[in-house]
């Protein structure tokens, strides 16, 4: 275990960084400022020696002068000019895809940032990586500044997770903050979030919880060493919140955010992105406009709670870094925390058998009777109601009304099935008492 | 770098374990219960083989009749029949110091949960660690299951800290957490935490900041790149809290905590523990009970917070496992992130300029006039004033006082320095308008 004693003596480590966006010219800006720190701390050099992107002309605000220049990411990836192989290319397939195959294949080490890439390909890069002996770290690829990969991996012993939950998209959290801040639009709030930058011009991948998906997959994997199961997630966008829902929801001491939880059920696992109803007291609740949190429940630790900056060039450059300095040092683990044959299949628990207590906002004839009949449907379902809010102020058009007199009620339920929830309202939309699709917010214990 | 490819070859880790008290049961316990699994992820067995306590035949919930035994924990230290020490006997020096030093010193790997001697011979257990090539793990050390250390040695790139501060002692936040609460007394609250054994029977080293003390010295050392200076700490603790700061500070929108700062400042580095005024709003401020959390504000990664249990055998011992997991797989890195020859002395800040809001509560002599002569001493000495309050129903009584009719005041006030606080509130003392003590809580700027 003495091999790297002498650590002055270890030849420098060549970086080669395919990808020149945001994330990767502040890597290169921080290893070309930083390189006399890391070299204190590391006894050893860590330099870029060598680059790929689109455009050669591009100004980026670093020197790439010096750099070797590669047009084709893959041939950067097999070059025996470099050392280690950082992406930042971003795609699930193509270039991506063929360069970090290519430089695990060779034995060389590779760092991405690349989640939809680990989520859809990483078991079988894993698999790639263990055969050949190269280290793959990606701790930037999921709620970037903070390490919650590193954590995963190698820091909580042998602890086992039983829920694993959080904020993973900034973007959505900006906006939910707003709209419960300053009680504007969803729309509005999307807007300003585009002009920004903190929202894409299509902003479909965040804000209907695609990019949670893909996060809580690869997490999911490394807290339950299970395979990557990204398909295999239900997943419910933000679109659908309004401000009456987070009116109402904060009068009844919750936030709403949209959450990405993964937890042991008796039927499997059970992966879920949806807007949540969580405890204004929660910890969760206080993580607010672009910060990620992840919460991670165990049995020996209870429950640990990481929180920072989930995006942005200098934090995401930064767990990149991260992963490099561990593979300069010659740390060695699992790319997924267990060998990757020691993985089991996925199994997934169905979305009907998810148990928890619900947020209905429903448009209720203005009949006598309404409430009295959706009330006891429920009573006869076994659904326990915590609150029942109807307010004058509280009016939620819907254009199902069509001119029929509604008014809108909340009701808030204990614990029950997903199934038997959804069972009881389209028994209740049969029975004629209700106009429109109601609204169902699931509400996490916590 | 594939010298444990094949890790699956690895001989056994032999694990000797100093001190049985609840976290080192805990550990051995998990360590039997968790072999298969722990083997799986490492393809290598980590087993405890030996162990030292005091007494041989107490009853402690493990089986021990297949270990070694020994008297002395360093013999245990020194002995060839272990491969890796773990030592949870406690104290800073005696045989904690002795047994540490002697596997270090023979090149044997070493784990503690021992913040005293940290804080105490941390930089000197270092270099025999790094002259011999054994790794010194201390996870356990600071804030129980939360992976501060490993966060700071390995997962933050480069980034370079300017602030770090958290809630480091459950005895205390569990205090302030009830007394906040429930509106009871420091004495009442810490009698409760003694039954629920949070507190022990002479509560001082909790309770008046030397626990958060040591644990800060450690951080700051990690953070800043110099020298452990337990000794060069300013520190108050939580006795002098009472009620009526309590409820006070909640009317302006604040909690109170006790809080371990460490900061870079023109003048040096700022250690400081005291009760401290946090914004309701903050992320630490929601952290209550017996809950830690450590706050780290970098260059590049902004805030990052990390929560979860400070104490307790489960997270403790769950700490103690990752550093030997790390040690299992090979992992190197200097036991304070940098070499030792690289920390830079310690260069304290002194606390007379240190810069802030404060919180003032005084006891004022009924007489017209004394408020306005208080505020325009504040006003000479470009004191700004946040806020006043003086209530009827404010009325913290104090022995001084003697007959004399007096009216509780308290003042916030906006950033001005240490000096300054405590010249003028020494010149109004000596005006004859205040009578008493005044209490003085220091505000962050979270």
């Amino acid at each position: 275990m003495q091999e790297q004693g002498d650590a002055s003596a270890l030849a420098p480590l060549r970086i080669g960084v395919a990808g020149l966006g945001n994330v990767g010219a502040t890597l290169v800006k921080i290893l070309q400022n930083d390189g006399v720190e890391l070299n204190k701390k590391l006894g050893r050099q860590v330099v870029v020696t060598a680059v790929a992107a689109r455009s050669r002309s591009r100004d980026r605000g670093i020197d790439i002068s010096g750099l070797e220049w590669f047009d084709d990411p893959v041939a950067l990836a097999k070059s025996d000019s470099i050392d280690l192989f950082v992406e930042l290319i971003g795609g699930e397939d193509g270039p991506a895809l063929a360069a970090v195959r290519a430089a695990l294949e060779a034995g060389r080490p590779v760092v991405t940032a690349n989640k939809a890439l680990l989520a859809k390909h990483g078991v079988a890069l894993a698999r790639i990586a263990e055969d050949s002996g190269a280290q793959l770290g990606f701790e930037a690829a999921v709620a970037g500044g903070i390490p919650v990969i590193k954590t995963l991996r190698e820091g909580l012993g042998s602890a086992r997770i039983g829920r694993v939950y959080g904020i993973m998209n900034g973007t959505c959290n900006y906006i939910l903050t707003r709209m419960g801040n300053e009680g504007i639009s969803f729309q509005e709030c999307l807007r300003d979030a585009q002009a920004l930058g903190y929202a894409e011009a299509d902003p479909t991948f965040d804000v209907e919880g695609f990019d949670t998906a893909h996060k809580l997959a690869i997490l999911a994997s490394l807290c339950f060493g299970c395979e990557i199961a990204p398909n295999e997630i239900f997943v419910e966008g933000i679109t659908g919140i309004s401000q009456a829902d987070i009116k109402v929801a904060s009068d009844l001491g919750y936030k709403i955010k949209l959450l990405g939880i993964a937890q042991r059920s008796p039927e499997g696992i059970e992966q879920r992105v949806h807007p949540t109803l969580v405890p204004k007291s929660s910890a969760v609740a206080g993580v607010d406009g672009v910060l990620n949190a992840i919460a991670l429940e165990t049995d020996y630790v209870h429950e640990l709670l990481l929180a920072g900056p989930g995006a942005g060039g200098p934090p995401t450059a930064s767990s990149v870094l991260s992963d490099i300095l561990d593979i300069a040092r010659g740390t060695r683990v699992p790319p997924l925390g267990v060998p990757s044959h020691e993985l089991t299949p996925y199994r997934q628990a169905p979305m009907r058998a998810h148990e928890g207590g619900y947020y209905i906002r429903l448009n209720a004839k203005d009949v006598p009777g309404a409430l009295a009949a959706i009330a006891s449907r429920m009573g006869e379902r076994g659904i326990s109601i915590e609150s029942v809010i109807q307010r004058p102020d509280l009016r939620v058009s819907d254009p199902a009304a069509d001119g029929i007199a509604t008014r809108t009620v909340v009701l808030l339920t204990h614990e029950t099935m997903e199934a038997t929830v959804r069972g009881t309202i389209a028994q209740i939309a049969s029975d004629g008492f209700i106009v429109g699709e109601p609204q169902l917010i699931r509400i996490e214990k916590i």
